[in-house]
């Protein structure tokens, strides 16, 4: 469930669109001013905002908000503007065109997204970088990561609701065996997570996890960290359990040394209007700290505002 | 250019469906009225005529066909009734489901369809099949040929048409490289292949070609003809010439013992409306015979008139 509180009455979009102008024109930007719109809107409404403001004031919303905010603020006002998929797509990119491309994002949006969602953001990908999604990812990893990333980014999986539990049965043993060998990169690995539909996976992975008495992603977590095997993992996770895959990566972004605002605020910002809630409760069980409170302490200023506002706190 | 001569005046879909009852209810069938119908209509004609048809006659057309007609001429209506993305997906289904699936014919759709075609053929396979088109192609494939369909079918390539002359240069090199050392299945050759946009690849293709002498597909086919390398070969005529490919397609099932209507049927229904004009060109010029003569040389009855009206010679 979602945590964005949508407003209600809902303004119309040039009513949102000359009240963030006054926000931003002249000396000084109300921020405030421009939480308390944009953080109530949802991809819907944030679009047509766009278009309105462009409309009656002949310039882009996005590079006016950029112009005006900075710091952290700035960033996760970036984000959360754009609608869904074309915010994919530049995460996406943002992640692969880093000095050490940061995999993680990839298989986070190869992973959690719909089968429509992920299609979308390729569309979104190359009507924006000229490009597609898998030729940068391909371009800017090798060997084993290549494979895994490029597989899972290129997928349209069935998105039906079937399962076939002799296939669940036969692909369960198919993994052990690989993991066994210690084959984590073994073809049939990368078949099977990338290839099978998500309802179908989850069978699998539930009835290795009865078959073997542990699941996969813990039988993996003893191995030496490689660079491949966090990656496998996570794409586990964000099929097997997405929330408590999420709430690891925010527990990280906060727990780690200095505050990881990028990973932060593309979990609120991506999760806002989809399971944030869930992930949330999923924070609180693992912390026994609510993620209000976390997120209150670590950040400051405009950016705690809009982060906890999206999260339904504000 | 297509071949396909629509009819002029084109009559409603209504009138359509009503003259295809009339050619196919009673004792025996009318073949010559449903061609001089079906053979003179597009895929959105022929559409809206299913829909007519089952709207007034309360029966799907395309089962009613089926039982009315036979032989080669029945699969050539079933074939072409569709429109070019449920065709796909049954032909590639088809294919895979073989006793020794023709991979060919995967290469085929996807080298030859435009991206947003081939993202078209997959939806309509899941929607058909209730599997991914990869997923189904995984599993009944493996080694080297499952790496290069898998990745040839779930690409959806930038569309555009800039070419990066210097990235065009590198790549050739890359392809010099592993053909040098006989690596065809090396992971670069299919990356190049299954990412890049068929503009790009065309670019490194002949850049190949200009700097070595020769064509990849030409240096290819000294080698002895393993299971991959014809499909390697075949994947890159897709793309550096797409008529002299379906030429030779063509030509084959023409040419050997007995022809194989399957392969025939299948360049001149997924041709006839978009390029069947030049690969006609391109077999008069390798051949000193008309596809028409041919055509009319290797098979008979409806099958044959059929398939001279949509080559535009009936």
């Amino acid at each position: 469930m979602a945590t964005l509180v949508v407003a209600d009455p809902l303004p119309s979009p040039v009513d949102d669109a000359q009240d963030i102008r006054k926000a931003v024109e002249g000396w000084g930007t109300d921020e405030k001013g421009v939480i308390s719109i944009i953080g109530h809107r949802d991809a819907v409404q944030r679009k047509l905002i766009r278009l309105a403001y462009e409309e009656l004031f002949h310039e882009d919303l996005i590079k006016r908000l950029e112009s005006e905010l900075s710091g952290d603020f700035e960033k996760a006002v970036y984000r959360w503007i754009f609608d869904p998929a074309e915010r994919d797509a530049i995460l996406a990119h943002d992640a692969i065109k880093k000095l050490v491309p940061d995999c993680r994002v990839i298989v986070e949006i190869a992973c959690t997204r719909s089968p429509a969602e992920l299609f979308a953001a390729r569309q979104a990908y190359q009507h924006r970088y000229k490009h597609s999604l898998e030729e940068d990812v391909s371009a800017y990893s090798s060997g084993d990561i290549r494979k895994l990333l490029v597989s899972l980014v290129t997928t349209y999986r069935y998105d039906g609701d079937d399962v076939n539990a002799r296939l669940a049965h036969n692909e369960a043993s198919i993994l052990r065996q690989a993991i066994e060998q210690k084959a984590y990169a073994h073809e049939e690995i990368i078949r099977i997570l990338s290839t099978r539909s998500t309802a179908q996976l989850t069978a699998t992975l539930n009835r290795y996890k009865d078959d073997h008495g542990s699941s996969i992603s813990k039988e993996l977590m003893g191995e030496p960290n490689e660079e491949f095997l966090p990656l496998l993992r996570a794409a586990i996770r964000c099929f097997s359990s997405p929330y408590k895959y999420f709430e690891k990566v925010v527990r990280k972004s906060i727990k780690d040394l200095g505050t990881d605002e990028g990973a932060l605020t593309r979990v609120i910002v991506t999760r806002a209007e989809k399971d944030l809630k869930h992930i949330k409760e999923e924070y609180y069980k693992r912390n026994s700290v609510t993620l209000k409170d976390a997120v209150a302490r670590d950040t400051s200023g405009d950016y705690k505002n809009f982060l906890l506002t999206l999260l339904g706190e504000a």
